[in-house]
């Protein structure tokens, strides 16, 4: 019998005290840290030091698997023949949504730019792909194929010559559908290994793997410490945090489907976030009343209870103008918006990863065939960071060139700044090419 | 009398041996790493703790300097006396400057896009600036007019509605000049504190200084371990390292130039690093010799010679094509080219941080007056990584929006996907609106 009984949190805006408990809903640390570092500290300096042999040892260790002589690397005829053990209908499914986040991501390649001013300075930038990017996809249950889609898709249209992708496979196990949608999202190599001595492997390089230049990809506690300690030597894309939802409606909303949406973000994570926040009592209870009822029949309403019981929460608000600054304070990775005015309310958050507007946009929909990206930033991080996008993969050189003239316009502004800064050098660079 | 005497790293990538010894020159690391993480940690916690106390008590003991009473922020008139103290040419030079790096990041503003497909499905992108950002600028020597500049305008360019700097006075001495940039980029408030206790503040707020979202700007091992440990609570700007040059040039170019570009970057820090590649013996020798020639009128030719002498290489090579996969490696953050194909060269190259073409643009006006940011990736990141720009300061909303018939459409598509991952609570979200 799971433990549905305990509801969310119910916080009413208008009365006292409601911003104090509004901050401590905010500041309520929802993720338990496990200190894996110097374990991680470890494994990078073996990885780097002895390349394949130690990444073949921790592999026997962690994953019970021999990757031994050459099998380190999936081969294109187990990818094959994990296409052929996938349903028709979910390559199919997985075929609408890489087509369909391609058509979006491709809307985002950036413009170079050059121009050349009055006095003869032509300026501008060029964006390039990253040479080489590493693609982390976890083991286990959290082996989802859309977020291979949603990492190498985006990758593939920045134009990355080469995208490697690294899967552990504890006791062989592999999900087929994550092989399949590697090779539909065009992954060009992929590795049967897992967790730091992954990270290792893509960061320093081995005799089998080149390194490459990015790593992006969720994981668990020790690949999340391993792209830390890499970072440097490699770009790593954010750390999600466990995932949230927002949803805003008003007394029209159907309290089911708005249940149904915040159990599907509730499912993920006992650790992850679902806030409801409406200008009507009725709805507060009868969206209350049919999570209660769904979590009856959800498959993982264990994790979902739990997520709904200790994170989540439903905030009444006077008026749904109250609900804007709100959900700017809280910066939701996911903001459904199923209000009469939901374009309007739309336009005045800045905080949120995604908006999913109106009744007939569930955000599950965004997860793997809307389009844009489900790599959202997490933990409020929308206040100052984007979800995953073409530019993660690209990379833009500024390009400057003076012609004589220019230089003799712009040349004494330079030195008398540098002069300013007591870095006579740079003021030389300028003054011995006008003469001064 | 200085240490000039020992001269550069001579490379022949046409010998055997070259790519042993050239992935060293890349490997070398020159930074010395000082352990603060421990203080660090100490420092942030008491600021979070006692806000406004510990600043002003940490404060005393780094900066002995009394910040208690209301002195903790910089007054207008401050301001005012700032900018009267200072040189009137510095002050247009200054403003030259401002407008040259507003015109260039203003054509960096992103497009936001919104579009209907075939399905009836909407979706897009809105760009939105960060709601306030924090500017950390170094005291003493490292305390940098331009890179007020060229860390604030983009953020105003963006449209960030307040600016936060901060910056030590040691002693309560402050660097008009820096008031002054700081005046004209448009910082909205200014505080004289620094150090970790500074990033704590302008993490987590004080009681005088509201948070901010995001913190960028330069400074020591403190200011960038006490940056690393608040990213998450706030977003951070990238670790800058020593600074690096790297320039290609031909027999044509001019030795005294290039010498005095090389000293340029040298200056800076001892862990620059300046790097000439070029196809000519000739030109090697007589830049080599004009580095030694200019080094014995350099003010700061005691760093700028340890640079050259620990640090700088000059590499030969027999054709100038096989410079590019060699700029490429270095992953510069400053590549000057001069050489007849100077354009066509630089077309080849995919990592650096800036390029300076043609004979008559030492990167020192690109320091100051150009109009690109001088802000740029250090350490090989220009493999990964972008100069600062006004997408630093903004962030990416996407947007989906379906029509019921879009739903219908694409909800079976998810169904499958969302059952493939386990996901029941997903595919309820969807199937509930479908009557599935």
């Amino acid at each position: 019998m799971v433990d549905t009984g305990p509801t969310a949190l119910r916080l009413d805006a208008r009365q006292d005290g409601f911003q104090h408990a509004f901050a401590r809903l905010l500041g309520q640390k929802r993720e338990t840290s496990v200190d894996v570092d110097e374990g991680v500290r470890a494994i990078l300096a073996d990885v780097a030091t002895r390349g394949d042999a130690a990444v073949i040892q921790l592999t026997a260790k962690f994953d019970r698997l021999d990757i031994s002589g050459g099998r380190m690397r999936v081969g294109a005829d187990e990818i094959a023949a994990a296409k052929a053990a996938c349903k028709p209908e979910e390559l199919a499914a997985l075929a609408v949504a890489r087509d369909r986040i391609e058509a979006y991501h491709s809307r985002q390649k950036p413009q170079d730019d050059s121009f050349t001013d009055a006095l003869g300075v032509t300026m501008g930038w060029r964006w390039t792909a990253i040479d080489a990017v590493g693609l982390y996809v976890p083991g286990g249950t959290a082996s989802y194929p859309s977020s291979v889609l949603m990492n190498a898709v985006p990758a593939r249209v920045a134009g990355v010559p080469r995208i490697v992708m690294v899967a552990p496979t504890p006791d062989d196990a592999m999900n087929p559908l994550v092989l399949a949608a590697a090779d539909l999202a065009g992954v060009d190599e992929i590795y049967r290994i897992g967790g730091a001595q992954a990270i290792g492997a893509l960061a320093y390089g081995t005799a089998t793997i080149a390194p490459v230049a990015k790593i992006v990809g969720p994981g668990n506690a020790w690949v999340a410490a391993a792209k830390r300690r890499v970072f440097g030597t490699v770009g790593i894309d954010m750390i999600a945090g466990p995932s949230e939802v927002l949803v805003i409606a008003d007394e029209h909303a159907n309290p089911d489907w708005i249940a149904a949406d915040l159990l599907a973000q509730a499912e993920h994570d006992a650790a992850a976030q679902c806030i409801l926040i409406t200008d009507s009592p009725s709805l507060a209870d009868a969206v209350e009343a049919a999570v209660q009822r769904q979590l009856a029949t959800l498959p993982r309403a264990r994790i979902a209870a739990a997520s709904w019981r200790d994170n989540g929460a439903i905030i009444l608000v006077g008026d749904l103008a109250e609900a804007v600054p709100l959900a700017n304070a809280i910066a939701a990775e996911h903001l459904e918006i199923e209000t009469a005015n939901a374009a309007e309310l739309a336009a005045q958050v800045r905080n949120a990863g995604a908006i999913f507007l109106g009744s007939h946009t569930p955000e599950a929909i965004g997860d793997y065939v809307g389009g844009p990206n489900h790599v959202l930033p997490t933990a409020r991080s929308a206040r100052f960071s984007s979800g995953l996008g073409v530019l993660d993969f690209m990379k833009r050189t500024s390009i400057l060139s003076c012609s004589p003239e220019a230089l003799r316009q712009l040349g004494p502004s330079a030195i008398s700044l540098a002069s300013s800064e007591g870095l006579g050098g740079h003021a030389r660079s300028v003054a011995i090419r006008l003469n001064l």
